[in-house]
């Protein structure tokens, strides 16, 4: 094998029976790239001895790193420990570092006594090597054999995210020659999939064999990413970046951004470089807009706040709409959210605000205005943009194409 | 084999760059279950040949059923439709009803002219059956070989719901002899994984062996889940019933609810049980609250609004919160949140509500008040209950504990 791959196998019936959502893999495949190990597969298996034991061996056949999570928590549902042990020819055996460490938890941060099967945590096979884990009591193990390296991380995303930073992820590039791997993404807005693919089908046709095109749609709007991968970084570099101004070039009138980004983080760049301040009056994203905001560290540089007036009462007393507008053209028109845009601009007194109102379902739908109908205004001083969209699809999707489609027009106002 | 199991296969590079989070698997899980065909392994590969075809080779010696997902938009990047029709030694053809659901779509829907590119989605190896797809271009395929079913959808989630919820689950049952999966949950909180498994010892070695035990630690809190399959139904059920109450008996001090519901859905029937209202007024969950409460159909009948006050010119200027309070203690602060709660209770006119502030990071920590402090408030009239909470993470996670522990306040309120 040329390059060397990674497999990640994510152990838990509840991964079988759809109770959790997978989000570990997604995020260990990004850091994995970034440091030059594609990915081969992803495999999820769940808490039986056979389809582990059957993981391991089918993955080391097409991977050189096996990177393990799941199965090592405190509790008698987990074997993945004990199968570990005995596939690699190991007893189990005290790690004393992780018993002071586990101890250390239970009295300092806990302040509970440690119960039997604690100790039980701090157990390891003595064919491993113990990868700490400062923030839980599941130590990471990182086992050799036939040249592949296989690491067994615990499945809770934050103890699993400081067991790679921390050591997994500095320790691989001096085990295995890494490769460069690399992403340019464009987000456009406008165009479906076909259309953009037509618009761009000569610069893909001049694309070298080792740069990849992919088309994602997501709500309404399509990446296009590049992705080249090989060993001369220079060349591959600029290779790379030659191709993607072409693109870019061709797909400029629908363009968001030039990077793999999602749109809130580009409305506040844009926020941030004017030193602008928004706030949002929302009623049927319930906050999602402000959340997606506030999700970002040093929101409060340009957000101000929200009134999230999902009952038409705190529309009349908060956002001042009149009630003969509710009572004539209702509250999702483009009178209402008009006025809810100014008034929280100037209620909170900002540069910029986003107002939204419509029906999510599955229920208020009415014939002149289906499930799915929304007004979106955007306000800043002096001028107010209105626009009616119809998304018609389920509840927590119109939720999410509202104010992603709120988002991009606040965008087109701060560029425009 | 005896159980037919069936295995997820997901197709797309973007899933081994970690681009996207594989949603699709856990719902297709979750269903395939209720239907008693359980899951063996969740498989994603990239969009290349021989791994394409090496995971439908692997994965139909360990299932009956072998579901694929992704690979079939209408660009270049997708390779799966020819690699199916070259599997299952078939020729690609046009398939006349596709064909004209794909031309009604360009035509009335999206107005414009049909590319060459979308009547290639209207091809299919005619060796399959055509599962259509009434929420986009691309429609299903389902072939069959040594007794395998091998069904290929789209990776758009919504168009993927829609072709199994209705083309693929309901056929299912009448191709392959299915079991009974019933699984039965309790949502704990206020008791770690060790100490709740500690609780609980008598009652997990009374288990039979058609029982399995599994303890699902998140965010604080701990689900604890019983898994009963097997043939005879009426005995499966009677037995599963028995140690549920067992278990519910035992870990009743913690109990949040016997089903496996997030804690928002328990607080909106808790709401609408009492034909209560409520509000919340949050600084650092920015929205987050409102947006749990809003994600659910019908959320109108008990929630009236948010005030998102970010700025702590919000915090004085709509909820009242005097500035010698900001100046004093400061808005991360018992007496911040209290008036808080009680402004906004005041303000919206409900029966209940909860207000938020704290230090989410990573900026913003001080020696006194570093990252993770929380106070949360919940009101209602006449009596107000606060709480310090000490979350330590990152921001994410600190946004979540705390939305996630300012309801279950809210809980232990509207039980009391």
């Amino acid at each position: 094998m040329d390059i060397n791959y990674a497999s990640i196998i994510t152990i838990g019936d509840e991964l079988l029976i759809g109770q959790v959502v997978d989000t570990n893999s997604a995020w260990m495949a990004q850091e994995l790239n970034k440091i030059g190990i594609p990915v081969k597969h992803r495999m999820a298996v769940g808490d039986t001895w056979d389809d582990i034991w059957y993981a391991l061996d089918e993955e080391s056949k097409h991977a050189s790193i096996i990177l393990i999570t799941g199965g090592l928590g405190p509790t008698s549902d987990d074997i993945t420990k004990p199968l570990l042990c005995k596939y690699f020819g190991g007893k189990l055996v005290i790690d004393e570092e992780t018993l002071a460490h586990v101890q250390n938890i239970f009295l300092s941060i806990l302040k509970r006594p440690m119960l039997e099967v604690n100790v039980k945590q701090a157990e390891v096979p003595d064919v491993c090597t113990v990868l700490r884990n400062e923030k839980g009591t599941a130590p990471g193990m990182l086992f050799e054999k036939n040249g592949k390296v296989f690491i067994s991380l615990p499945g809770v995303p934050h103890e699993m995210k400081w067991i790679m930073t921390n050591v997994v992820l500095p320790l691989l590039p001096s085990k295995f020659k890494t490769t460069n791997i690399e992403h340019r993404t464009l987000l456009t807005a406008g165009i479906g999939e076909s259309f953009l693919a037509d618009l761009v089908k000569e610069e893909e046709a001049a694309l070298p064999s080792f740069i990849k095109l992919a088309y994602l749609p997501n709500f309404g709007m399509v990446r296009l990413r590049l992705t080249a991968s090989g060993d001369d970084k220079a060349l591959l570099t600029e290779s790379l970046e030659k191709h993607f101004v072409a693109f870019k070039e061709k797909v400029k009138e629908f363009l968001v951004i030039d990077e793999d980004l999602p749109i809130e983080v580009v409305v506040a760049r844009l926020l941030k470089e004017k030193k602008a301040t928004l706030a949002t009056a929302e009623s049927c994203t319930g906050g999602y807009i402000a959340h997606l905001i506030t999700s970002m560290p040093g929101a409060s540089a340009y957000f101000k706040g929200s009134v999230v007036s999902y009952d038409n009462s705190i529309k009349t007393n908060v956002l001042h709409v009149p009630e003969s507008i509710l009572e004539t053209v209702g509250a999702v028109s483009e009178e209402t959210v008009k006025i809810m845009a100014e008034s929280v601009l100037e209620i909170m007194d900002t540069d910029y605000s986003i107002a939204v109102s419509g029906i999510m379902g599955p229920d208020g739908g009415t014939p002149e205005k289906p499930v799915g109908t929304v007004w979106i205004a955007v306000a800043k001083k002096g001028e107010t943009t209105t626009k009616r969209f119809d998304f018609r699809h389920t509840r927590d999707r119109n939720i999410q194409l509202t104010a992603l489609n709120a988002l991009n027009m606040l965008r087109i106002t701060l560029c425009g």
